[in-house]
């Protein structure tokens, strides 16, 4: 280690300019990983399925060999996203976040599947300027509200009926249908592996894996 | 597609409980991989050579296989921290999120390379508590203001001495330097490929490659 001993100083070698040749490129990661990296992101009321999609597609995707990661609304809310609350606003910033998050994962090679409510279509017009369109797969879990409220996996539904929790979407705000989601799926209609695999036979028309 | 048939409806079949036997652990991701998840962190002045060598690092990484990422301030400040300013608080959310945002690449299964100036060791222990100190290197680039001033890669130091930018590290707010690195590196001392290569040893000690 330097300190006992004086090296010649080198000139000041660090250079001025950012050099992207010797950057490596998302294109670059897509060749050594043998597939697209794109956004898969789930949107759909609480309760149609999006976190047990999500991971059921991802198990697929790991053991067909992709670098897949779930970025899922309930983990950033206990990280990145503690500060914020179930305000119109702190709700939107959440998903910017989080689309911004995703498109870090998609620079960097990964196929990164998105479970959030996603409920204005504002929104996710902001996501797919964030991602870019083009690496972005908006897909529509639809599950009437009534099914969704059955399930309510996390006794969220009855903590709104309640009253504990305001603007709670389905109830108290809006879900706005997706206008041009890349798919949707009626997930009161289908299995777990059924909605799965509907899912991956679009990734595989589409050429994305 | 569902629609024009009405197939026998499924029973509810979205459970109501988190099945983490689904879920692809982090250890999964390693083995698939073939080398260790941890963020190295880069952290010195500005003009220290933290984007140059985070650059060079990530290329001789990917290059040798490795699944890795580079997580620059001056890419998050255009993205996810773009409302960010340079108040105290401000930088320290700018790193907070920084931070986050590390831990799920390593929560993903890839080398991820932090570089941030990261001047205040309250911020540097916050960053061991979000990511784990057993998956945290930090790489302390060591370099004389004067070096770093002449070499002013960005024109910051210029536009701070003309009371352009206030609050600049080094100038009139403090680097306080880490207690605790896990590896110094003088850069004012070293060539940029002989600096990256001790880093590259340093990984190798550690079993980390």
């Amino acid at each position: 280690m330097p300190g006992d001993h004086h090296p010649t100083r080198t000139t000041v070698s660090f250079d001025t300019i950012a050099r992207p040749e010797i950057e490596i490129s998302r294109d670059d990661r897509r060749r050594r990983n043998r597939h697209g990296s794109y956004a898969v992101w789930l949107t759909g009321l609480s309760g149609s399925g999006k976190s047990t999609l999500a991971r059921r597609l991802e198990r697929i995707l790991f053991q067909r060999g992709c670098q897949v990661f779930v970025l899922d609304g309930d983990i950033l809310r206990r990280g990145i996203n503690h500060r914020l609350g179930f305000s119109r606003q702190d709700r939107d910033e959440n998903i910017r976040r989080a689309a911004e998050i995703a498109a870090l994962f998609v620079e960097a090679g990964l196929i990164v599947i998105g479970a959030f409510i996603t409920p204005y279509e504002a929104v996710r017009d902001k996501i797919k300027e964030i991602i870019s369109g083009e690496n972005l797969y908006e897909i529509y879990l639809r599950c009437p509200l009534s099914v969704c409220e059955k399930r309510d996996p996390k006794g969220l539904y009855k903590k709104a009926r309640n009253g504990l929790i305001k603007n709670f979407t389905g109830l108290d705000d809006p879900f706005e249908p997706p206008r041009d989601a890349s798919l949707t799926i009626d997930t009161d209609r289908l299995t777990e592996s059924e909605a799965t695999a509907a899912i991956l036979n679009f990734l595989l028309q589409k050429g994305l894996l």
